[in-house]
């Protein structure tokens, strides 16, 4: 089976990569064509999408998936016209692809240019949410990559009909519809030979639970984007100002805390004690539980004991750890421990302690007085993101359309040859 | 015993991470004092570097390595000379860590900065050249990384004599000495234990063979940066000036025909027939084997038939592959079948057309009207470089001090929530 697998992504996998290069020859124009087109067609088919999603939905819940799994399965009428708003949006983008990112000239004449290019051929690998389908394929046609969708098996119908209506839009502006594939199984084998075809995938993109995420990174060969925790931090240290301060840690925990730039545990200076009170009380108010160490449980008798291992939990939920530490050494001993490298940052009124606090911490994202709520390639001015990175190497933090392409150098010359 | 090499180099990464943490606090000057300290203790200890290279020698020759294997082991004067020098130069590079790569602000007000980081810890893996100890060790402390470097077999003593030089480098600073481990052992389950340390080791660098190359990136687990094959092409377009156009194909060819950055395939249009003699000429005259298509063998007699698995070879050797072909999309499409993404070319006087080829390339460098023996790190610009990579994440094409570092991005406010 394994071989019939292999087989099978080496097929999906070449068609892809010729017709990305296909797609190099074309002008940028016709990928933004292509997206809105493939939005028209995501309303003009409006009603087969959700018909299609309420077969998935009927099966689901013959199958007994949960409440919330079923909500993220849902398309109606607006979540529809979300996803074809979500397209134009990518649409209008710059074109990423082309930049030119460096440009310099050496003694002898030779001029050398590094120039974004798109990465290739990308592997998009997620869960129940349907929409996955059309944002995946829009960011990666924007950025000149062809893509291999697979989605969850609770969303099959719902994926298939969302494909469909972007293939209508790859043909309207004459583009290759091999750009965007869908996995024609769920079988698991066929993820596994996708994880591991080195040469015919480029890259991996897992979107969903931190199970899917782990597996992926376990079973991967290929390089792949993604980030497993977002067990972040904050230190507030006593030059704060203590105002601001509780705004940003109650806006950080409370705003959305199931987001992956939720803030998980807060580090607070033992010289900020009595500045931190009423940050507590409004997190308190606001139904968050604190978990802390004996220090901060001796602030107020509705904080609980926290025990080691809520150091390193990611609860995305309305709990926050608190720790009270002797100074930035500790804080930032404590995140090397126990962070996990998405977004961790800094509460100070102190700037020059700030900036050194920032570089040297190893997260992806290193905040100075605002919410690790920021962590969001929208927030960043990316337009829209595929995922956040917590990998060190290649694209850290959001990944919008510009991370989704890598970079040629293209030398320039006029005959040098080299002595 | 798999077990007892996870945790000699979980041993190894903690130390060695724990060092890189400490890196960051320090001034970036302190970093090339340690440098120069290194190398005036190669010049100093420079009789037992080459005391310990000999006995190296006694061993290699005892063994029966080929000659050529013992010429690079070889150690003299010189060349310890040389890796002094090698080391003062990239002292005198500018400071990679900390270049501001973008910086923009949001309408909120939030300031975001792209900020350059060393990558961590960073493994290196090589063979019988024991001055890419120090190369190494120079390149990874420039740009803020730990290394733990593997060296061959056959240099043990001279990669420990080597390795304690920079140690007192590294002391004389006030540098942590782990910040430059060499593996205590030459067993192959370290290797394999290094390979797979994830979370330990964030990125392998082999050095040497096509043998090491593969077999490092089959087994490996965490990223790795290298290039496994160089069959490099040019193509020969009839709007090119033929003299140059000869000049710089027998210098992509004849200069040093054994390094990755060799042409190794001349794609010739079938309008460029009659431009191509006096290449050809003096490829034959220099003791250039060519092997052609059966178009090509028409040109001389001297040009002995290719097979199909002349295009697929990297010969680095006086020996190159010649094929006609009907235009710019034959060429491409030769390129796409054979190429393996290293460095490859056009050869024209139509700027507009050679933009058009140059960007339909997968090759991490393109040339437009040069040598592709400019494939090269020093050549670039770059100082000096650790390898030239050919995956299509991270870095690509020479990997220099800058090529050692990833970003961070520092997100600076003022309070700011999100909505």
């Amino acid at each position: 089976m394994s071989e019939a697998f292999d087989s099978l992504i080496s097929d999906l996998g070449q068609r892809a990569r010729s017709a990305m290069r296909a797609l190099a020859a074309s002008d940028s124009g016709q990928r933004d064509r292509a997206l809105r087109a493939a939005a028209a067609a995501m309303r003009d088919q409006a009603e087969s999408i959700i018909e299609a999603n309420r077969s998935d939905m009927r099966e689901g819940g013959q199958r007994g998936l949960g409440e919330a799994l079923l909500d993220r399965l849902r398309l109606d009428g607006e979540r529809v016209e979300a996803m074809a708003a979500g397209l134009e949006a990518i649409a209008d983008l710059p074109d990423p692809v082309g930049r030119v990112l460096a440009d310099w000239e050496r003694p002898n004449g030779l001029r050398i240019q590094r120039v974004a290019v798109p990465i290739g051929v990308i592997g998009v690998i997620y869960e129940s949410r349907p929409n996955v389908t059309a944002d995946a394929a829009g960011l990666c046609l924007k950025s000149g990559n062809a893509v291999i969708l697979r989605g969850g098996s609770e969303a099959v119908a719902s994926n298939r009909a969302i494909h469909a209506a972007f293939a209508i839009g790859l043909e309207a502006a004459g583009l290759d519809s091999n750009l965007v594939q869908l996995l024609p199984t769920q079988d698991h084998g066929a993820v596994g030979s996708l994880l591991r075809a080195h040469g015919h995938i480029d890259m991996v993109v897992p979107r969903g639970g931190k199970r899917l995420v782990a597996r992926v990174q376990a079973d991967a060969r290929v390089p792949v984007l993604a980030h497993l925790d977002g067990n972040n931090h904050l230190y507030w240290h006593p030059s704060a100002d203590p105002d601001m301060a509780a705004a940003v840690v109650v806006n950080a925990k409370m705003r959305r805390p199931g987001i992956c730039g939720a803030l998980e545990t807060l580090l607070l200076d033992a010289r900020a004690l009595d500045q931190a009170g009423n940050a507590i009380e409004r997190l308190l108010e606001l139904g968050c539980e604190l978990r802390g160490d004996a220090q901060s449980c001796a602030l107020d008798s509705r904080i609980q004991a926290a025990t080691d291992a809520d150091w390193e939990t990611e609860y995305l939920d309305a709990i926050l750890a608190l720790k009270v530490v002797d100074g930035p050494e500790s804080a930032l001993a404590h995140i090397a421990r126990y962070g996990s490298g998405h977004t961790d940052g800094i509460l100070a009124g102190d700037a020059d302690l700030a900036a050194t606090f920032l570089g040297r911490l190893d997260s992806a994202i290193a905040v100075h007085n605002a919410s690790t709520q920021f962590a969001d390639g929208g927030e960043f001015g990316f337009g829209a993101e595929i995922g956040i990175a917590t990998g060190r190497l290649h694209a850290r933090g959001p990944v919008g359309v510009e991370q989704l392409t890598t970079f040629q150098y293209r030398v320039l010359g006029s005959g040098q040859t080299r002595a």
